[in-house]
C-alpha cells in the first residue's frame, strides 16, 4: 500500500470504530486511562531507551538546543505524563451530559445531549508527551484518535504509544480506537488533511508554520491556535505596584509562551510615574524595550519601535511599549494589532474595567490579573488540548468538553407535523 | 472603486462598527427590530412595486415557476416578514448571558460570557424574505450583517433593506450595522469569501450548488447545510399504524424540504405486515417507490432501487425502501448512506430506541415522531438561520444563540502566575 492508502485505511478503521468508542461508558474509559498511566511507569526504561536514540540522532543532525530539550524525556517527565493520564481519568465525564431539555406543546421531548465529535487527528512536533496527553483527552471525550508526531521523536512516540495501546487493549479499549502513523513520510500529513469523510477534526500542535500549513491545506475542520500578541493596558486609575507586578509576570516568567505579554500600553496620565519604574524592573530582567516616541523618552535604554513591532509575537525578552491618550485608544490599538488571545486592563476604575471587558474582542479579557493565566489547568478545565484563537466552536483554552459536539434526541408518541 | 474594493470597504466598515452593535443593549436592539417590522408594513406598497418589477423580469427571462413562486411577494408575505421581526424582538437576549462562572483557589473569578460573533455575511438566492429574516437574527445576536441576495430579487431586496435600514437608523442602529451588496456582479461573492480579516462567518442559504460553491471557495468559516437524506426505520417492535402515519407525514406533506424522509427501512419481521399497507397509502399520495429485492416483492408497482438511490436526496414524491435484518443493519445503512441530518426509529422497544439514539450520529435522532420536526420554530428556538449539517460549532437548527460565541472575562485583584 502507498502511504496515502495506508492513511485512508487508518481513517476508515477509525470512522468505523468511533461509535464503539463513543459508547464505551465512563467506567471503561477511565479504567483504560489509568491502565495506560500505569503502563507508562512500567515501561519507563524502554521508553527512555527509545528516547535516548531519538536524542542521539537529533544531536547528530544538529537540532537546536531548544528542540532537543523539548524532545528529551527523563523519569520525572514520564511520571508527569502518567500523572496527567490519571488526572484526565478523574475529570467529569462529558459524554451524554444533557445540555438542555424542552417539552414542546405537542408533547415532543427534545433533549440536547453532548456527544463525541467522532474521529480526531492530532498532528504535532517534537514533544513526545503530546502522544500521551492528546490521546488521553481525545479518548476521555469519547473520540477515536489518529496521532502523527514529529519525525525526530518517532522512536519515543512509538514507545509511548505502544505502552498505552497495549494497556488499553487489555482493559477494554477497542482496537483502532487509537492509531499512530508510523511512517515519517510527509505525504501522510497531506493524506490526513484530505480525509474529510473520515475525520471530524484535526488539531495541529506546534509552531506557527505547522499551524499555517495545516490550516491552508486541510479539508477537515481545524482547531487552531495562531499567535498570541497579548497586551497589558495600564489605565490612569491603575494601582501602579500591581501594574508592575503583572507586567513582570506577563513578560518575564515564561516569555516563550503564547499567553505572555508582547505589548504594554500605558495611559498618558500615569506614564511619567510608571514608565521609569518599568524601565528599571525590566532592565533587571534583561528585557529589551521598543517604544513609541513618548515611551522612549521616559524609558532609559529603549529604542524606537517600528510599525511592525506592534504586530510582533516576540516570544522572547523583548517588550513593545506605547503611551495612549485614553482607554479608547488602548482598545483601538488592541483591536488593530492584537490577535484576540488574552488582554489585560489594570485599573481601579470599575467603569473602565467593564468597558474594556465588554469591548475587547479576545478569548480572555482580564481585569487586574496577568494574561499568563490563559491555560486549561488555570481555568479549571483539568486538561488542555490547545488554546483556540478561532471564534467558532471553541474559544480560548480547550479541554475535554471542547472535543465534543451535541445532538438532539427527540422522544415522541407518534407526533407528525402535518 | 472596483467591485472587490467596494466589498473590502464594506467589510472594513462592518468590522469597525461591530463592537458598537455588540454593545447596543437588548432594549435598543428590540426597539430597532420592532421599528423595522412597522416599516415593512408602512412601505408595503413600494416593496410590492419593486417586487412586481423583479417578477416581470423573471418571467421575461424564463425563470421556472418554482423560482418565480419563491421570488413573489404579496401582502400576507410582507405581513409574515413583519411578524417574524416582531417575534425575533421578543426572543430572549443572547448577548451577555453568563454560561458558567468559576472562582479559582487563587481568587480569580472566571466568567464565560456569550458574545456576538462580530460580522456575519449572508449569501442567498431568490427568496426576498431572507433579507428581513437574516438581518433580524443577526442583529438580535449583536452581529453586524452584510447581505448579498440573488440578482433576480435585487429590486425587492433593496426595497426591503432600505425600509429596514431607515427604520433602524431612526431608532438607534449605527450606520453600517447592516449593509446590502447592491451590485449583482458575481465578483462580489468571491470578494466576500476572501475577507477572513473582516468576516467571522458566512451563511449560504439556497440550493446545494450555492452551498458547495461557497464552502469550496471560502476562507471565512461557513455555517452550512448540505443534503438531508433522512431515514425512518420501522422496527420489529413498531406500532404499525404509528409507523404508517409517520412515514406519510415524513414523505408526503412537504417532499421538497431537507427534513423530509428519503429512505424507509423496515425490519424483516414486520415487512410482510407493513409494506403492503405502505404501498397502498403511498400510491394514494402519488409516491413512486424504489426498493430492494424483498421490498419490491412486497410493494406492488415498486421498481428496483439502484445503489445510487440510497444516497439520493430526491426532494420529490419518490421513496427508497429497504428491508433490513435487524436494528444494527438499519443503523449501518444510515451510517453509510445518510447525511447525519435527521433519522427516526419507530418502536415500542425501549432498548432498541436507546440503542438507536445513542449510536446514530445525526443532528436530530427521533423516537416515534416524524423527522419533519427538525426546524428552529418546532424546536422552540423562535427563529432559524438554517440547519447545520456540520458537527463543529453548531448542529441542527440554528437560531440566535448559534450566531454567538463566548469569551472569558476574568476579574482579579492583582494575581500573577509566577
Amino acid at each position: 500500500m502507498s502511504v496515502e492508502e495506508q492513511i485512508i485505511e487508518m481513517g476508515r478503521r477509525a470512522r468505523s470504530i468511533a461509535p464503539r468508542v463513543a459508547g464505551l461508558g465512563a467506567e471503561t474509559r477511565n479504567r483504560v486511562l489509568k491502565a495506560m498511566a500505569a503502563a507508562l511507569i512500567d515501561r519507563r526504561e524502554s521508553i527512555l531507551a527509545a528516547n535516548t536514540g531519538d536524542c542521539e540522532s537529533a544531536e547528530a543532525s544538529g537540532l537546536s538546543d531548544a528542540m532537543r530539550d523539548r524532545l528529551r524525556l527523563d523519569r520525572p517527565r514520564i511520571e508527569a505524563m502518567a500523572e496527567g493520564l490519571d488526572r484526565v481519568a478523574d475529570l467529569h465525564d462529558p459524554v451524554g451530559t444533557e445540555l438542555s431539555v424542552v417539552r414542546r406543546p405537542n408533547g415532543l421531548v427534545i433533549r440536547k445531549v453532548r456527544v463525541p465529535l467522532g474521529v480526531v487527528a492530532v498532528i504535532y512536533e517534537s514533544r513526545p508527551n503530546v502522544t500521551a496527553d492528546a490521546t488521553a483527552v481525545c479518548l476521555k471525550a469519547g473520540n477515536a484518535v489518529i496521532l502523527r508526531g514529529g519525525s525526530e521523536a518517532s522512536a519515543s512516540n512509538a514507545a509511548i504509544f505502544d505502552a498505552m495501546a497495549a494497556a488499553g487493549g487489555a482493559t477494554g479499549l477497542p482496537p483502532d480506537a487509537m492509531q499512530f502513523v508510523r511512517t515519517t513520510d510527509r505525504a501522510a500529513v497531506g493524506a490526513l488533511l484530505r480525509m474529510d469523510e473520515s475525520l471530524d477534526l484535526v488539531i495541529p500542535r506546534g509552531g506557527e508554520s505547522l499551524i499555517r500549513a495545516v490550516t491552508e491545506q486541510s479539508r477537515v475542520p481545524v482547531l487552531k491556535h495562531y499567535k498570541g500578541v497579548c497586551h497589558v493596558y495600564v489605565d490612569r486609575a491603575a494601582d501602579l505596584d500591581m501594574a508592575l507586578a503583572i507586567a513582570l509576570d506577563a513578560k518575564c516568567r515564561r516569555p516563550g509562551v503564547c499567553n505572555a505579554m508582547e505589548t504594554l500600553l500605558v495611559h498618558d496620565a500615569v506614564a511619567d510615574a510608571f514608565l521609569p519604574r518599568l524601565a528599571d524592573a525590566m532592565a533587571a530582567e534583561g528585557v529589551e524595550i521598543r517604544g513609541d516616541e513618548r515611551a522612549v523618552a521616559l524609558l532609559p535604554g529603549a529604542t524606537p519601535a517600528a510599525e511592525s513591532d506592534w504586530f510582533e509575537e516576540y516570544l522572547d525578552l523583548i517588550l513593545a511599549v506605547r503611551v495612549v491618550g485614553d482607554l479608547q485608544a488602548a482598545m483601538d490599538h488592541i483591536d488593530h494589532y492584537g490577535t484576540r488571545h488574552s488582554d489585560v486592563i489594570v485599573t481601579a476604575d470599575h467603569d473602565a474595567a467593564r468597558h474594556f471587558t465588554s469591548e475587547v474582542d479576545s478569548a480572555a479579557v482580564y481585569v487586574n490579573a496577568s494574561c499568563r493565566f490563559t491555560d486549561g489547568a488555570e481555568f479549571g478545565l483539568g486538561a488542555e488540548i490547545g488554546i483556540s484563537t478561532d471564534k467558532l466552536h471553541a474559544r480560548g483554552p480547550c479541554g475535554i468538553d471542547e472535543l465534543t459536539t451535541y445532538k438532539y434526541v427527540i422522544d415522541g408518541t407518534g407526533q407528525v407535523r402535518g
